[in-house]
């Protein structure tokens, strides 16, 4: 990874994604809006409704990167345990927020009970961003991003989110190849090298009628790739190269 | 999680994966193996290509659960950094395992070079499982099965893991409610805190005109899983439920 920028975390919780009775989308989503936003994505960890992994993965993660993303495990029953996860980890304790509780009893009414109030739940001391869809704000503990798991909610409190981070546009370009990994794979070496905070991606297409390899370099700074880029043209066989993007 | 069954992790090894250049179906194969194997999934990880941190988290996975799967860094590249990180994850050294050494030569002949014989490499100790597609052997180091990254091999390779593992087969039943979830969350603990070693699992679907609220409920004795559905259908309110399955 570039060490360089500005970098983030993922965790992604429940038991239904691992066990593949649900197929996770949000991070698809996230990744997107970090590359878009120039953040380096450093890991993604999926875990199941266990506060206490969740209370070792979220302390380790705030503390190494800028921003920590979680989707998942905000809902109303028992098995949603991210906010207990979440105080363990940072030794907090759980509380109600005022505001939460506020929107919950105005959204429930008579009809407001202990599981609804759970969702008014946070880690003390925890900040509030106004939300995108008007209904829920989305929840701040420090550099970490609290969001829901249902794909819809998490792709609207992420629009909110989207105005919080910043981060350094980096450039990418491709190579096309027509020849094997192995025949190039000192080349590659020996430009990453030789052109400091770059960083050059090889990656074979089995099953591709018009590519074998596709090489991509990339970087914070867009005259260190494309100066790589001409490196790597000069060095690599001008028969093994199909196209440059 | 099912405590009581088999365990597993998979680690996803590439920094195509987290900038989003590739989107890894690998991990959706091996989720769908390890239910049908009867193994739970416990953790799942997507790391870039740093040595230091596969290393890191190599250890801590193969000492907490059965099986570990890694997928993807095992190429000819400078970026292909999965053996050398999993060999310092066990303080192991990396060197050329005579048979696959064997296969490269024959594999490339007289145009074989260094980027080719890296694919030899295996950290010290480590056992070869014959190949389901009789190219290229499965590497295992201890309970790590060590596996390609390009979809195509991956899938192939996982036909061979598929005869090294064994676990529990559990049972997984649904109730379909009209409710939401906070008028059901108290009634989902208590059956949960009832019957030992059943998992319930709640899951709102927003858009679905046919139900509001999933419930499962799983585990690994198929009477207990039983006995807690009727248990739930006789404490939620009749009106909510649509139909159990």
């Amino acid at each position: 990874m570039l060490r360089s920028m500005t970098r983030a975390a993922c965790i992604i919780i429940g038991d239904e994604i691992l066990s593949g009775k649900i197929r996770d989308t949000n991070i698809h989503l996230i990744i997107d809006l970090l590359r878009e936003g120039g953040v380096t994505l450093c890991r993604i960890v999926t875990l199941g409704d266990d506060p206490a992994d969740i209370a070792e993965e979220i302390a380790r993660c705030s503390a190494r990167y800028d921003y920590v993303f979680t989707s998942g495990g905000l809902g109303p029953t028992h098995d949603d345990r991210t906010i207990e996860g979440i105080a363990r980890g940072f030794d907090r304790p759980v509380v109600h927020h005022p505001e939460l509780e506020r929107l919950v009893r105005g959204y429930w009414g008579t009809r407001v009970n202990e599981a609804a109030l759970k969702m008014a739940e946070v880690p003390e001391g925890a900040t509030l961003l106004e939300s995108a869809d008007n209904l829920f704000p989305v929840v701040l503990f420090r550099n970490v991003f609290i969001l829901p798991g249902v794909p819809q909610l998490f792709a609207a409190k992420l629009q909110r989110v989207r105005q919080e981070i910043s981060g350094t546009h980096g450039t990418l370009r491709s190579i096309y190849l027509s020849s094997d990994e192995t025949s190039i794979a000192a080349a590659l070496a020996q430009i990453e090298r030789e052109i400091a905070g770059i960083k050059i991606g090889s990656y074979p297409r089995i099953g591709d009628p018009d590519c074998r390899v596709q090489v991509t370099v990339e970087g914070p700074v867009s005259d260190d790739v494309h100066h790589a880029v001409q490196r790597l043209l000069e060095v690599i066989p001008r028969d093994y190269i199909l196209r440059v993007e």
